[in-house]
């Protein structure tokens, strides 16, 4: 993982080798292609690859199968090899779009992500999961594929829209909370600096949540156990998208709230203080995020969670016991997520 | 892997346990399902499991991205979860799209293979590839997934039609031919007990095969080095098919004359002697396997080949030195492949 400024333009000094190759197909949207592929482009091409682009939709809309049958197609009729390199450039949706494509085509090609959103740096495109939705739900079909090499360029953070930052943010307090004490530090120390995309604050916090995560990939690939704790704040997260149809909140958003939801069910429960519900509260706040929203009914939302895929026979939740002491609790019972969700406004 | 008959009848014996698994998902085609799936799903009830059966097209015609996203939505609108197996019932093509849902439905699934047919009992079902076709050339959307169990029972082989089983002979010849001499002395003892079904020969056929397969698989999960060997045949095989559109010949006729292609073409560069090329010839003969057929043009065949997602660079092919050793030949000279393709009627 190369983590810096200037790091797509110089590409070919962060990359490995691939013996081999000759070209590099780059997946990416049309606006981040339009502003990154060049420079990248350009740096590839000193490194003797090809460049070739591969136009996927924004956002969720690239991870379908339709668009991934569209790129494997692109791929075979541009008679890509399986020695040959598949770059995703862009967000976290284009990189689970991407790294599916790489696992897949020819049963795996070698995988470079080139993350420009914060969300992306921090947690998507770290720890190998790939992924496209089904209607039925996100991330339904997917593998796990580690890339060859990230390369997380930092000046890309200054020119991402102020909503897509904010998002990424999210997950930036999900480490601090549960995972990273001195960054819950550092971002309460002078959280104006973040917001002020400070170049050297936000490259350390990219760096510090890449290595936390890092960390627990490298003691579990899949998603058993210890992994788990990533999920920090996403049951009630992912169960809001869901019933949103991903069209509604943002995922930091919706994570935002998930947070709450999580340290409330954690006190409910006995499990942590009154202060952490108040000092996550706090946090959420000075990063310019939610910690409530218009909730659904709470019987609609127990059944998104249960469409979860990390979902298995009771409620699991990741519930907090203090700062960085997040532990997988099984069994929840119903009676207090749904006392939970009702405090938060559920009806 | 368990080998014998009745095994799929007593599939419960044979299956490891599935912890926290409440379904399991048999996909095969409506033909193999009417005779082996009441059996099958009788013995999976025994073992607590519910089997519920996904119908895919018969051959070549299941491994599309078009019956794959219906797999998956039916898992998906059946609320399969990540611990309830999947099951392959058939012959390879079934056992390739099941093994590539398996393996990406929830990022992974348990992955059982049930094979019907002689090809996919010596050669499909072992080794853990998955795969589906695109128009532009087979195979070339997959994954590496290792089954959890193989079952494979000898009975369903009394039940298979005369050109599919002749089919699947032409890989067991490839296993005799190239990697077990021990094979071949059995087939050429009594090839009218092969012809003729008997189970006790088809069983220790099918045995000798499956070790030989598994052997070299743990040496090299993926496609480098050692395990190329299993392709013997192959590379004229696929280049036929792909120009037949894979409405032609059998896989087994196509692979047959691969092989006297690639014995000749060894011979030609001066690598085993005249006497292989007759005895392979024999034993092909012996097992009512064709050893020529009209071939298309030595040009359009060269380009075929170049398909091949094991080309690289020059032409690289599997040859053959003596009985049961057969090694990798690199940038084999294009005028050297292109005599023996006319040496065998190609214009």
């Amino acid at each position: 993982v190369t983590i810096g400024l200037d790091v797509i333009a110089r590409a070919a000094e962060h990359l490995p080798t691939f013996t081999a190759a000759s070209a590099a197909f780059v997946i990416a949207d049309g606006a981040v292609a339009g502003r990154w592929f060049p420079p990248l482009a350009e740096s590839l091409g000193q490194a003797g690859l090809d460049a070739v682009l591969l136009t996927a939709p924004a956002g969720e809309r690239a991870k379908t199968l339709q668009v991934f049958e569209a790129m494997v197609h692109q791929l075979a009729t541009q008679q890509a090899h399986r020695h040959d390199p598949v770059l995703a450039l862009g967000g976290g949706a284009v990189g689970d779009l991407a790294g599916f494509v790489a696992s897949t085509y020819m049963r795996g090609v070698p995988f470079v992500q080139v993350p420009t959103t914060l969300t992306a740096q921090v947690d998507a495109a770290i720890g190998g999961k790939t992924a496209v939705n089904l209607p039925e739900g996100k991330n339904l079909v997917g593998t796990f594929h580690q890339p060859r090499a990230v390369l997380a360029d930092i000046g890309a953070l200054d020119t991402l829209p102020e909503r897509e930052f904010i998002s990424g943010l999210a997950e930036v307090a999900k480490y601090a909370v549960a995972l990273v004490p001195e960054l819950l530090e550092i971002l309460e120390h002078d959280p104006a600096q973040t917001l002020a995309r400070d170049m050297a604050t936000l490259e350390e916090l990219v760096a510090r949540c890449v290595g936390a995560k890092a960390r627990i990939v490298a003691v579990d690939e899949r998603d058993t156990d210890r992994r788990l704790v990533l999920n920090y704040g996403h049951t009630l997260g992912h169960a809001l998208e869901r019933l949103d149809r991903f069209e509604g909140r943002s995922h930091g958003e919706a994570v935002a709230v998930g947070m709450m939801f999580a340290v409330r069910l954690s006190h409910h429960l006995g499990l942590c203080s009154e202060d952490l519900v108040a000092r996550s509260a706090r946090l959420l706040k000075s990063l310019a995020l939610p910690t409530h929203t218009a909730l659904p009914s709470a019987t609609d939302v127990l059944a998104a969670m249960r469409m979860d895929k990390k979902y298995r026979d009771g409620m699991r939740f990741v519930l907090l016991e203090a700062v960085g002491r997040a532990a997988v609790v099984e069994e929840v019972p119903e009676s207090a997520v749904r006392s939970v969700l009702e405090e938060m406004g559920a009806t």
